[in-house]
C-alpha cells in the first residue's frame, strides 16, 4: 500500500486528535501542518508533522499531497473546501461544513467538479454503542423503527466567546445529533419541531442562544423522534441513544472508563461516564479517518458525504426557525 | 384503630385488584361489592366481599359504610362520585376522573361542598423507583430540575373496542404521565405540544385515535419535558423517568422478575421487565389505597387529590388541541 | 378449600414473620400462639393469633390443631418435633432442624413413625433469583454444571450473646448456603473443606467461633464448590450465587428498593441492596409456608424435607471438622 | 527523549503482540526480531522490524542495542534471561519466568549481578477495572480487606500439544491469577489450598493436567482468598475480581465491545464479553511495555520485578503439591 500525503489545515482541538491519530498510521505520511500560529518551532511538539507553515496555499500547492484535513473554524471551511478542490485535493473537513448556505453550496458543486473524495467529519457514526444500534436494525431484531431518541449533554458549558461564535446550539451542538438521526434511522427527516431555553446560564439567553433543547422529528416513514440536549451535565458527558421498533429497542448508555464498581455503607457506586467527547469518542476519531483514507487509497464509498454535512445543517435550520415560530413545525429543505 | 366500612362500586380488572389489597387489611371491612353482574354467587369468588349488589345506591344509603371506592366505566363517575358525596361518603375514584368537562367540575363542586375525602387513583405515584426520584430531588441532589423525560409503553396494544371507548391515547394512556410529570417535578405545566400518529397499527387512525405520541411540555419553572407513548413493546411494559438538573440527574429503568442474568454462547440475557401494570404496581395499588384509609381513618393531607385529577385531564385536552392543530403550543387550562 | 388450623410454636423474629404471612392466609387459621412470654395482652399486638399460651403441650392437646411451626430455639426442636409427630400434627420447623445428632435422629424416626408432612425451613429456596437459576439449569441453558459460588455476607455481626448460642457460624448462617448448594445444583456433597477466621472482631475467635470463612466443596458428579460467608457487610446484606456450567454461567446479585440510579459530580450511585433477610427474603418466608399448607390441605410433595434439613446439618458439621483439621478434606456423613 | 533500542526475542502470538505496541512508540526503534521461523521476507508483515535473525545471540552481540523482549517457549526463558543480563541489556520477559527453581535462580542472580532492569510480563496489573479496586483500596475506602475472589475463564481450551507443553493450569494459567492476588491485595500468600479436575474434557487429567480449579488463600495479614479457573467458558473470557473489606466492596466486571442493550420478546440482551485476552488486555500489552521502556529510559521502578515473576511461580508450585495432597495446607515457599 503506497503512502498517503496529507495536510492538517488549522490545529486546534481536533487538528489536534487527528495528529496523533494520523502519526500511528502506517500508510499515512503527514507533510504539512498549517495554522496561524505555526512554526518551526512545532517539531517539538509535532515531530510527526512534516513542515509547519501558515498559509494553507502552500500545502495545496504541493502536488505531492493527496489529501487535507480541513479543522479550520466553521465560516472558514467553504473557501478552504473551493480551494482545496480546485487544486484536486480529497477533502476531509470538520463538521459543520459551513454556517452560510450560498458558501456552502459553492463548495459543495466545487468538490463535485473536480471529482475528490469528500468526508464530513461526524465522527459518532463511528461509535460502537451507535453502530451495535444500527447493526441490530439491520439484523431486523428491532422490527420497523418507531421511535428515535437521543440524549446528548456536555459536561460544561463553553466560554461565552464560544456560544457567539458557535452558530447557536442547533449547528454548533446539535449538529452532531441531527446527523446522528438519519444515521441511526437511514432515513430523512421531515419535519422538526424546536424548544428550548437558557436554563442553565440566563446569559446565554442574552446572547441569542439556547443551552437547553429539545427537538422533535418526524421521519419520512412516519417514524417519529426526540432529541435533548443539555450544554451542561454535571456528571459528565451523556449520549445516549434508543432505537425503538416494532420487535423491541436498542439501548445505549455511556462508555465508562472502568466497569468497577465500589460499595460501602454509603451506596453502590461507579465512576462517572468517560469525560467529555476527546474520551468518548478517542477510537471514533481515529476511525473516521482510517475509513477516509481507505477510501482514498483503495476507493469505496464515503461512509459520511458531503451532502450528509449539508443536510445536518439544513436541521439545524429547521430547528431554529421553529424555535423562533414557537415551535411550530418546520418542514426540513432539501440541499438546494 | 376502628374498622372502616367500604363498598366496592365495579368490579372490573382494577376493582379486582382493589378487592384483593382491601381484603388483607385489618382496619378494613368490605361491605358491599356493587356490579352490573355481581350477584350471591360471587361469595365463592370474592369470600371477604361483604353483600353483593347491582345499584350502588343501596350502598350509599347504607349509613354504616365509610367509603366508596369508583372503578366503574370513566363516563360514570362523575355521577357516582356525585351521588356518593352528597350521601356523605368518602371517595377514591379511579382515572381519570371523567371526560365530561361539566359532569367534572359538578362533581368536583359536589365533592367540595360535601367536605369528604376524594383521592384520585393515580397509583405510580406509589412506585418506588418514581418516588425514589422524587426523594433524589428532595433531597436537593439534582439541584435545579431542568428536563424531565418520561417513556410509557405498554406490552400490547388494547381491543378496538377498548380503543373506542377509551377516550383516546391522551385521556386514556398518557394520562398516568400527566400526573407522574407533575408529581415527579412538583411543578405545574404551563405549555404542552403534541405528536403522535397509528404506527402500530393503522387502524387505530382510522378510528380517530393514534397509538403512538410524543409529548414536550414546558413548566411553570421553564423546565422542559417530554413523553413518549407507545401501545405497543415487544418487550413488555416499558416505565421510565429521567429527571435532570443542575448537579445531576436520576433515572429509573424497569422492574424485572428476578435480578438473574444468563450468559451463553448467544449473548448475556436477562428476563423481560414485569410484564404489565398490575406486575409493575401491584405494590403501588396496595399502598394508594391503604394511604387512602390512612386518611380516612386519622385525618391529614390526600396525597393526589380531585385537583390532581383534573389537571391531568386538562393536561390531555391540551394534548389533544395541539395534536389536531399540528403540534402547536397550546396552553394549559385552568380546572376552571 | 377447608381451613387449616395452625399453631405457632414461639414467637422470637421469625415467629412474628410467619405470624404476618399466616394472617393473611385465607385458608389458614391461627388457633394458638405460644412462647414463654405470651400473655392475653398479646391479642392487641396479634389480632389474628387466637389464643396465647406458654406451654406448647396444649396445642399439641388440641385436636382441632392441624399443623405447627416450630420456632423455638434450635436446641429445643428435637424434643418440640416428637412431641409434635406423636401428637399426629404435621410439623413445619425452622433451621436447623437441631444441634445434636442423637436427637435430631429421634426426631426423624418420630416423623417418619407418625407420617405428619414435615417441612425444614430453608426460605431461600423460594427467592425468585435463585429459582431462576434452577430454572436456567433444569432448562440446559447452562449444560453440565461445573463451578457453582455462593456468596453469603450478613449486614452486621450478632451480638456475642448470640454467638455463644448460635451453634457456630457453619450451623447457624452457612447452614443456609449448605441448603441451597444442593438446591440450586440437585446434587449431593461429597466432600467438603473449610477455612476461617475471625477478622470482623478478634473476640469471636476467643469465643470459638469464625466471622469470615470460605469453604470449598466436591459434589458427586465431580462439580465443584466454594462458599464465602462473612458476618458484616458494611454495604448491607449481600446474597449471590453463580452456576457456572458447560454451556453457560447464570448470576444472580442482590435485590435493591428501587432501581433509580442517581448521577452527580460524585459518581453514579445507587441505594444499598434490601438490608437484611427480613428484606430480601419478605415474599420467599410467605411462599415457603403458603407451599407447606398447600402439602397439607392437598397432599403433594414437601419441597424441602427433614432430609434436607439434616443434609445440611452434616454438611455443617464435615466443615467444622475440616476447619478444626487445618482445612483437610472431610467427607460428609449419611444422614445416619 | 533519545530513542531506545530493543529486539524482541521470539514471534508467537505475544511477541506479535508486542511488535504493533513497539512499532508505534515515538522513543523505541525495534531493531531486531528474532524467530527460529524468521527471514528477511518477514519485512512485509512487520515493516517496522529492523532486522530478522534466528540468533537472538546476534542481537546480544550489538552494542547498539538497550533492551530486549523475550517471549520464547517458557522452558527457555531462563537460559535467555541470563544471556541478555550477561549482554547488558535491559530485560522485559514473558511470565512464567520459568519451570525450573533452579534455572529460574540462576537467571534472577544473573540479572541482580549485571544491575539491569528486570520487567515480568504480568500484563494484567495494568488492566484499568484492576488498577480501580487497587485505587479503591488505596483510598481507604474498603477499610480492612478480608476476602479477595478471582475468577478466571478462558473462552475455549487450548490443543492436547499446549496442554502437555504449558506446565500446567496453575503455571500457565493461574499464575496470572497469581500474580494479581498480590497486586490487588498488596499482601503475600501464606498457605494455598487447591482443588482441581478435568471437567471440561477428561482426556486433560489422562495428560496429567486440570481444566478446572478452586484455590484457596490465606494471606499474610489473616485475609482469605479464594481462585477459580476454568478451561473454556462458553460465553466468552470472563475475568472478575471482588475485593471485599471492612468498609466496603470493590468488584469489576467484564469489558464489552459495546454498552449496546437489545430487548425484544425474547428477554433482554447484551452481547459477550470481549473474547480473549487480546482483546480485554490490548490496552493492558501496550502500557506495561510502555511503562517499562519509561523505566529504562528515565529510571524509576519497575512495578512487576523479577521478585514478583518467582514468587508467582512459588504459588502455582505450591497449589500443585496442594493438589496432590488432597487439599492439604501448604505453605508457600520464599524465593530461595
Amino acid at each position: 500500500m503506497s503512502t498517503i500525503h496529507v495536510g492538517i489545515i488549522g490545529v486546534g482541538r481536533i487538528g489536534h486528535v487527528h495528529y496523533l491519530n494520523l502519526s500511528q498510521m502506517p500508510n499515512v505520511s503527514i507533510d504539512y501542518m498549517c495554522d496561524l500560529l505555526a512554526d518551526d518551532s512545532w517539531a517539538d511538539k509535532y515531530p510527526a508533522g512534516g513542515r509547519f507553515v501558515t498559509d494553507y496555499h502552500e500545502i495545496l500547492a504541493d502536488p505531492a499531497i493527496d489529501a487535507v484535513l480541513i479543522c479550520v473554524p466553521t465560516d472558514l471551511h467553504p473557501q478552504v473546501i473551493i480551494d482545496a478542490a480546485e487544486a484536486g485535493k480529497h477533502i476531509f473537513c470538520e463538521k459543520p461544513v459551513g454556517f452560510d448556505n450560498d458558501q456552502i453550496l459553492a463548495a459543495y458543486h466545487a468538490v463535485k467538479k473536480a471529482g475528490v473524495y469528500f468526508q464530513t467529519g461526524f465522527n459518532r457514526r463511528q461509535e460502537k454503542n451507535f453502530r451495535r444500534i444500527v447493526e441490530a436494525r439491520d439484523a431486523g431484531q428491532l422490527g420497523k423503527p418507531e421511535v428515535l431518541k437521543v440524549t446528548s449533554r456536555d459536561p460544561e458549558p463553553p466560554s461565552y466567546d464560544y456560544v457567539k461564535r458557535s452558530g447557536g446550539l442547533f449547528k454548533d451542538m446539535m449538529i452532531h445529533d441531527f446527523d446522528i438521526v438519519r444515521f441511526i434511522s437511514g432515513e430523512e427527516v421531515r419535519t422538526v419541531r424546536a424548544m428550548g431555553a437558557s436554563l442553565v446560564d440566563p446569559h446565554v439567553g442574552e446572547l441569542g442562544d439556547v443551552d437547553t433543547a429539545i427537538v422533535t422529528l418526524e421521519f419520512a416513514s412516519g417514524m417519529l423522534g426526540v432529541i435533548d440536549n443539555s450544554r451542561r451535565a454535571a456528571y459528565g458527558y451523556d449520549q445516549r441513544i434508543e432505537l425503538f421498533g416494532s420487535k423491541g429497542v436498542a439501548v445505549c448508555g455511556n462508555n465508562h472508563e472502568s466497569e468497577t464498581v465500589v460499595a460501602t455503607a454509603d451506596g453502590v457506586r461507579r465512576d462517572l461516564p468517560l469525560h467529555f467527547f476527546l474520551e468518548r469518542y478517542k477510537e471514533a476519531y481515529r476511525l473516521e479517518t482510517e475509513k477516509f483514507f481507505d477510501v482514498v487509497a483503495n476507493g469505496g464509498e464515503i461512509e459520511c458525504t458531503f451532502e450528509d454535512g449539508i443536510k445536518a445543517v439544513r436541521l439545524a435550520e429547521a430547528a431554529l426557525e421553529s424555535l423562533n415560530n414557537g415551535g411550530a413545525a418546520v418542514e426540513v429543505k432539501p440541499i438546494e
